[in-house]
């Protein structure tokens, strides 16, 4: 029987465990997998929303007795809990995780104040992440439904979500994900600055922006996107573009700088915003307000001048031991993306890339899932990091359950694909698993070894729906007689009974077999 | 008024209609984009399906005086009508056509017995194609619903149809398919001859092979599927693969050399297939049948011997003026992509290729219309001419209606992100449109300048189904207050009208301006 089970890895005190998914294989093997859905899925926890999930890192904070950043942690060389938790669940050493996040090159977003998350890096040389959108709007949307979106998004495979509510209970909305979130959560805090001043952008302030995120941070929120490279002088840079400024955020500010006439806030109170993230680990996601809205717009001066003060940024951020990652566009045509990532390393000191996409064409709104997810897996494999998820919805709407699944598997598969592309160790297995099912003719392994088991053995069932069929060497594609994989099967076992496995054999016996195989070889189109 | 129709493009002498698709734009503008659709889009057209559709080519075909394929035409300088067809709805000379042709880089997929067909090129130096494959297998489906579905291909952009049924009736459907289709149709001639031998491979020959190659030709096949390059002593080279042979007519042809002990009879005999299919004008659509089946087996030693045997039967062919394609893979990891173009377009004299996807991961049954448009938009913009669709349904069942249109438009998306990287002139007009329109927030022109304009526009619909929502300046993704391409013209109009447009003015006038748009700015938050 193939199975799907939760399974936990230990370390060798047994203290740490760390929750992956087992694929129990109808051949008794098991495949173990990366698993981001927390506690969700374990048969054995009882989840009760209202009282939020176990607080696994409670006690790792405590015992810590300081409040230094994993970054400060590891540039002095201490090893975390978290890291050794990463490690296990990467598989790699706990002192590479340490290295990475001590260079910059890669960030751990744990808030001490979100004891619920399960640690996870995010780093060029770790597993390509993804990341979800939730949040409700002005127009639609729920608490409930917010929440219920969290959960399935990880339950998919997102690793991250982002709270970009902006409508009212903006806090409660926040509060309610954190505890109940065993991913990180990332904000946007000027959303909540803005409903703060009346929606009236010009109104907006250094303090009231202070006061949001120390609020924020209080709640757990774990990395945040902050536009501070909106830089005055750059908004005239976007005057010929087609679309603009895309970003929210970005907009926000550059209207706030118009009607000021002043310098970003941001940019101008950068070094007293670090300190408030170092001291409750907060990461910075160092916002892309420029990035480009469609094709023409791409890589182009504005988002090039925002990128390099990003890079500046982040250097004051990390200097005051504050983890950073670097976000990224947005509209990019195939041709443009490996720029980004070059420009990116080199302005950037090699700190994460976080991006959007890239959509790689403008033309097919309602498909924007799949636009990006071509820019997605490109910029996965040039080097970024962490791969903001783009759903059906996008231009259009608010994305509903479906279209956050429908977003977060298409995500996956360009994380995964990337991650094939890179020479990830270990990443090539699940394929090869996947592969050998599928030439086995063992559905049901196929099925629970594919991103989406539910999707696959639905599709299968339309045409073949008796339980046979989940047995058969063949599906409904080309039908018993003209499957590929089983004629091939079939040549091989003939191969292998008549001693011809190899070239030589095959030339030196071919001939005198060749009769005895066409007097018992019907077998090759045996009905089913 | 936003709207989509029918219009035609015509030449100095007013003979030629080539058909296109206007989108009329609300500000009163047009664009006309390509059109695959054929008559079936056009008001004042009425077909029926039992008299099939008007012979556009038929006299050309007779005036022309002679059999000569299109390659020979273009060798000896002479321009055919299809090609000045072509060029129109290309938007290039006609002399860049012949010359393509002439060169064997381009294909015209015509035979003289499809009249019906409206005159595409398949060649690096044009737009990117789609192929659909339809077909019933034994399993499921019916004629009218696979002629139904060549109609609903093409509505959404498919180039051209293979039609790859196994199943009963395979004659009367093809013709149907044939007389309905206007769009270069393609087949794989090996199944048919199968059936021909009750089911039996080893009891396939190159006598009944050839008679159904015949018959084919006859009803107006326009290009042909021929897997000659799977040489017997290239079987033992797939021993060691994860997958084995995946391609069905490369099965069968492999169980055929097995069970004789003799080499391809399609490799023997290919002068005299040549002969046969430079009578019709039918294009080779050189098959590989050893094309890799799972990432593990990509690149490997049976793909590339089959691939090289491929460039030498192209230079037999072209030799004999028969046009020439070359099919690829398959399943390859983002980063073996570019090794396939460069090698085929070195071993196959830059002939057109024409491959399948290639999927980029095997781990997503149920979606592998987005793993493999990932490859696909990448190899097309290396040089391949025409992707092979896929559909959610590979490897699981047979697609239906819905899983159709999600392949062709998940590759028109693939097919276009390569015209953009590819720089191909024209292609980037659609996307400013679009995003000129997004903008604008001219949601009727965005829908229909869109890949799928009944998807968008429900999408839309979903959360803003009233009327007033198709003028709103945002929509339910972000809402009214904090759409950024809203507060971006509203930043962009006040600095407009207060003459802020370059940088200098903005750096000298920001600071004066300043309080004036304060007293007066709340606009860029005006209540919807």
């Amino acid at each position: 029987m193939s199975a799907v089970r939760k399974t936990y890895l230990t370390d060798a005190t047994g203290e740490l465990r760390v929750p992956m998914r087992e694929i129990v294989l109808s051949t008794g093997d098991s495949v173990v997998l990366y698993d981001t859905s927390g506690p969700y899925t374990d048969a054995d926890i009882t989840t009760d929303v209202e009282r939020g999930l176990p607080p696994l890192r409670s006690g790792w904070i405590e015992q810590r007795g300081h409040r230094d950043t994993q970054l400060a942690c590891a540039r002095r060389g201490e090893i975390t809990r978290e890291m050794e938790f990463i490690a296990l669940r990467e598989g790699v050493s706990a002192e590479k995780v340490r290295e990475e996040v001590a260079a910059g090159r890669a960030v751990i977003p744990a808030n001490r104040n979100h004891p619920e998350t399960e640690p996870m890096v995010i780093g060029e040389a770790f597993l390509v992440k993804v990341n979800a959108n939730i949040g409700n709007s002005a127009v639609a949307s729920s608490i409930e439904r917010e929440v219920e979106k969290m959960v399935w998004a990880a339950r998919w495979g997102a690793d991250t979500v982002m709270d970009l509510s902006t409508g009212r209970d903006i806090t409660k909305t926040r509060e309610w994900i954190l505890r109940n979130s065993p991913i990180p959560v990332g904000t946007v805090p000027i959303y909540q600055a803005l409903e703060k001043v009346g929606g009236k952008a010009e109104e907006l302030s250094w303090e009231a922006y202070r006061d949001t995120v120390i609020e924020q941070c209080e709640q757990g929120v774990d990395y945040m996107t902050v536009h501070a490279g909106v830089r005055r002088d750059f908004i005239p840079l976007t005057a010929r573009r087609k679309t603009g400024i895309v970003s929210r955020g970005g907009s926000i500010l550059a209207a706030w700088c118009l009607a000021n006439g002043r310098e970003n806030f941001l940019y101008e109170h950068f070094d007293e915003l670090s300190d408030i993230l170092r001291e409750y680990d907060v990461t910075y996601s160092l916002g892309d307000g420029l990035r480009p809205g469609c094709i023409y717009d791409a890589n182009d001066e504005a988002q090039l001048a925002e990128l390099k003060t990003l890079g500046e940024l982040g250097r004051v951020a990390r200097e005051r031991d504050v983890q950073v990652m670097i976000e990224g566009p947005g509209h990019v045509p195939m041709h443009k993306i490996k720029e980004n990532v070059d420009l990116q390393k080199e302005l950037c000191d090699d700190a994460p890339f976080y991006t959007l996409g890239p959509l790689t064409t403008d033309i097919a709104p309602g498909y924007d899932h799949i636009t990006s997810a071509i820019g997605a897996a490109m910029i996965g494999w040039y080097g970024t990091a962490m791969l903001c998820y783009v759903t059906p919805k996008e231009h259009l709407g608010l994305p509903n359950r479906q279209d956050v699944k429908d977003g977060v598997i298409a995500y996956k598969i360009a994380a995964h694909a990337a991650d094939l592309a890179k020479g990830h160790p270990g990443a090539q297995g699940r394929d090869d698993e996947l592969s050998r099912a599928r030439f086995d003719f063992r559905w049901e392994d196929q099925f629970n070894l594919s991103l989406d088991p539910d999707t696959a053995a639905r599709y299968h069932d339309e045409t073949l729906p008796a339980a046979p069929a989940k047995r058969a060497h063949f599906c409904s594609m080309c039908g018993p007689k003209f499957c590929s994989m089983k004629i091939t099967q079939e040549v091989r076992e003939y191969a292998r009974t008549h001693g011809l496995e190899t070239e030589q054999a095959l030339e030196a016996g071919m001939r005198e077999k060749a009769d005895e195989f066409q007097r018992t070889g019907a077998g090759v189109y045996r009905p089913a």
